[in-house]
């Protein structure tokens, strides 16, 4: 006995991630779509779409095992939990959409700087019927900022230009 | 009268495209999965699911319209049955499924030339439990052809590096 808490007790998120994640100590898409249910992050929103849990899981993978452990997780909690807030300043009534317009605003407000028309090709390929939904929304930050990491980890002069090698470019598009 | 066979006579696709598509003579995500599921061409696979119709229209929405008009479905058939073709050849027992390194090579014998961590990044991202869907498999190849061409557009020396702006490399991997 040392005296320090255990991690049960100083983390409520830890007992129900090892009792989903199970021996491995690690989460698939399926299990991560479970472990966030159970959370209940999404409050009145409907729960995660296992699409969107799976480009969750791409995102995060940095050893590229196809899982998440319970590092990776609280980091995309955190993340999560910001975007939540984020959504929920445009979602004023509570519909659980944003209009077009005010998903450009949105990922503006993160600190993108994005030209018209890239705001526009993220606008159309995440909404529909004019509308965007709360699940397509997360999925379209998760995929936003895993391409600009991976972009900016190449950019090691910070130029905002990239060479890519036709191989590298598909390791960075096909795996989220 | 002009003695030409109208496009309805040669074609048997175009009327069930018109009747799906109504007045603007395209179709959105929706109506492609309508279409398609209409048409039959998944066999006797699952019909294709409503984000690998989106895929399919990022892939082929040239006019940024967000839809896809009756010559683009075309092409889009051409390549679905060209697809199909190559994932019969590998599920051999017609479960729907084929094997992480089945969809290795089925992808190596489409012409792609890609390194085992490129293979492997993909194999990763479009199995469940172990295997790959006709589905997932189909959603992976427009995506992989998307990346492929959108890439080759801006190689244009041929010589397998491209210099992307951060901006345009928004574009290109938000869209799909
Ligand atoms: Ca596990
Ligand atoms: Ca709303
Ligand atoms: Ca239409």
């Amino acid at each position: 006995y040392t005296g320090y808490p255990s991690a049960a007790s100083v983390d409520p998120m830890w007992s129900y991630f090892t009792a989903i994640a199970g021996q491995d100590g690690e989460v698939d898409a399926e299990e991560l779509q479970r472990c966030l249910t159970q959370s209940g992050i999404h409050g009145t929103y409907k729960p995660f779409s296992l699409e969107t849990c799976r480009i969750m899981i791409a995102m995060l993978d940095r050893d590229m095992t196809g899982k998440m452990g319970f590092n990776e997780f609280k980091e995309l909690w955190a993340a999560l939990n910001g975007w939540k807030q984020n959504f929920m300043m445009y979602d004023q009534d509570r519909s659980g959409t944003v209009e077009p317009l005010e998903l450009g605003q949105a990922i503006t407000s993160m600190g993108y700087r994005l030209s018209a028309q890239a705001i526009n090709g993220i606008i159309k390929r995440y909404c529909k019927d004019g509308k965007t939904y709360f699940d397509d929304y997360v999925a379209c930050c998760v995929k936003l900022r895993a391409v600009t990491d991976a972009f900016r980890r190449r950019d090691s002069l910070q130029q905002g230009y990239v060479n890519f090698a036709y191989d590298d470019f598909i390791q960075c598009t096909m795996s989220i």
